[in-house]
């Protein structure tokens, strides 16, 4: 006899896991804090000040609610995208915007694709919802395969695949030829979710012209990363005009930050210090790359605000680098999917945490060999 | 053939639906402003200045995700309460919570019992998952029935079922000593949500003590009521470990702004800044209901940050005396359910928007009577 309620079979079947241990618990776990912040493709250039200005302005009138309607933002966003508000909804980060859409898309048992090693908190979404998540091995180590998405999608009849342009975890970058193919290869039943958070620090080459007639197409952005908001929450999903419609019926219509409206409307007409952070991205993307090769390692390519730096061994090796470092205290982590897993990932930051790790990675490597 | 990507049955099901309209989207169709913002049960007396000051100082930080394990507020409320940690789960406000919960314990076309007429959100979240939604009439018209719920969850074997202690929208209370009673009465196995938004503003003679022990309830509090932060979204539940622990299956880790986290620290170690508001709202509440009495109508007693108002005709009659007032740029709501549909429900607020509302009522009742 149960003393207890019952979980749903589904929900009792899941772990009680994290998709991401966070550095604070890593500090608290260390006892002392991390020296430098840059393993969470955080953006340590900051938001511009007229955004941390508008926040502490609109503070004290956090005790309302936000407008569930996210109108202003989404007006703006509108006429920043050339679409119109109606192919625009805003919710709190693209986490909650990929729950969502799996859980209008997805029934318990169905095939979900995306690359194996790709987003975490996607697939945590479809095990939370009973999807069946099939992974596809990225191309080569380096990029995702869009012939093998569209290959897995029609195999097994996925109603939904992910795909994340530029890459997280390996920050490599398809052109917008290619992925148009790739879109018009998938079947148009077949929903896709064009994850595009690096959209911003990417060649514009690499970004499809905005097409919100397809209604199996869902680009998703952020505040989180060129804007340097991820602490604020706003996202946004850019589709056809029902596709955006659907998520009225199962979104948290008050579950917006107040002052993530705000401050998310500041930053975009802040277009300047935008522009500002992209050089500084660029520029330190170099500056990581070059501290790999001054290492004898490489750095891959790279279109968001991070980097991954082959170190030239196996998962192993490199684990043990990051190991070292993180107990040096410079916060980086790793992709672990087999292909993959031969490579740590640095966030861009401030020149005197990248510097740390400049002086932290010799040691590092030499541990990971030495071990 | 179809040509787009099919929501799965349950979610095409649904309406695109919100369960409330938020004061801006009024203020857009009507073209202009309020005058009074005391619809939405918000606390126009607003925030703590320090939160706002910490608010302000969090700020430039805000390119950092937040702690996904809540950890600094979690230990301040465990302090507070007398919990231990592993007791709380923080998310973005107690909607979050109803939605995981519901999701949790909620199999499609399961039972779940609630009161006609009580908190929408609730109802919303119990559809969005497939849920039947199985509704009790309040006692009297006033306050939620305690036996008929008990009623309900054992003829239905409803998994799960809702009260809310103080109650929205009437603003009425059971003493604990009667809560507890009900507690008791419920099968073991049936999930309790407590919902005490309104906890802080209710006399303590209606609050049971906590008892962690219990697997089957989930008491909720929030930020957004007497801290005055509904805005920022951060609320909690307190239950048994394991039940708590539940929640790590399936909510969103990363999706707390980081400003809320702080601002609700900042919150909760001004004390004096409650007290100092539970008085302010205690004084409103006399205030209204003052007003109330002034028109010759009958304000119920409230624990609440709001005073529900018995018009003293029928629901259409309520509904043309709150229509009036919108009208006149007073934003107040009322409850739409059979029995509690005779009341408008005006929230507290500073005295210069009250004065509004009491200038406004007189002829809204007139036009309400001649309409």
């Amino acid at each position: 006899m149960p003393h207890r309620p019952a979980l749903t079979p589904l929900v009792e079947s899941l772990p009680a896991t994290v998709p991401f241990v966070g550095p604070e618990a890593q500090e608290r776990s260390r006892g002392r804090p991390f020296r430098a912040r840059i393993g969470a493709n955080e953006n340590g250039f900051g938001p511009s000040p007229r955004v941390a200005a508008a926040i502490a302005e609109a503070a004290p009138e956090s005790w309302k609610y936000c407008d569930p309607e996210n109108h202003d933002l989404r007006a703006a966003l509108a006429a920043q995208l050339g679409v119109g508000m109606e192919n625009i909804v805003v919710d709190g980060g693209i986490d909650i915007l990929l729950g969502v859409t799996v859980r209008q898309y997805v029934e318990p048992g169905a095939a979900v694709v995306t690359s194996l090693g790709a987003y975490p908190t996607f697939n945590y979404h479809v095990a939370g919802f009973g999807g069946r998540l099939v992974t596809v091995p990225y191309d080569g180590g380096d990029r995702e395969s869009l012939d093998g998405l569209v290959d897995a999608v029609k195999r097994e009849g996925a109603p939904l695949v992910y795909l994340s342009n530029p890459d997280n975890p390996m920050g490599t970058w398809w052109e917008a030829d290619d992925v148009v193919r790739f879109i018009d290869a998938l079947p148009e039943t077949t929903m896709l979710v064009l994850d595009e958070a690096y959209g911003e620090t990417a060649p514009a080459s690499a970004l499809p012209p905005l097409d919100v007639t397809r209604p199996n197409v869902l680009r998703m952005r952020t505040f989180s990363k060129a804007y340097a908001l991820a602490g604020l929450r706003c996202g946004y999903a850019i589709g056809e005009r029902e596709t955006i419609r659907a998520f009225e019926k199962v979104r948290n219509h008050f579950g917006m930050s107040r002052l993530a409206q705000v401050a998310a409307l500041a930053a975009l007409h802040d277009q300047a210090h935008l522009a500002d952070i992209v050089t500084r991205v660029a520029a330190c993307r170099d500056r990581i790359a070059g501290i790999a090769a001054e290492n004898g390692l490489v750095a891959l390519p790279s279109a968001t605000n991070f980097v991954a730096i082959d170190c030239g061994g196996d998962g192993d090796f490199a684990l043990k680098a990051m190991e070292a470092l993180v107990a040096d205290g410079i916060f980086v982590r790793k992709p672990m999917a087999p292909g993959l897993d031969r490579c740590i990932r640095v966030s861009v930051g401030p020149e005197a945490e990248i510097a740390l790790f400049a002086e932290a990675l010799p040691p590092a490597l030499a541990a990971a060999r030495g071990g």
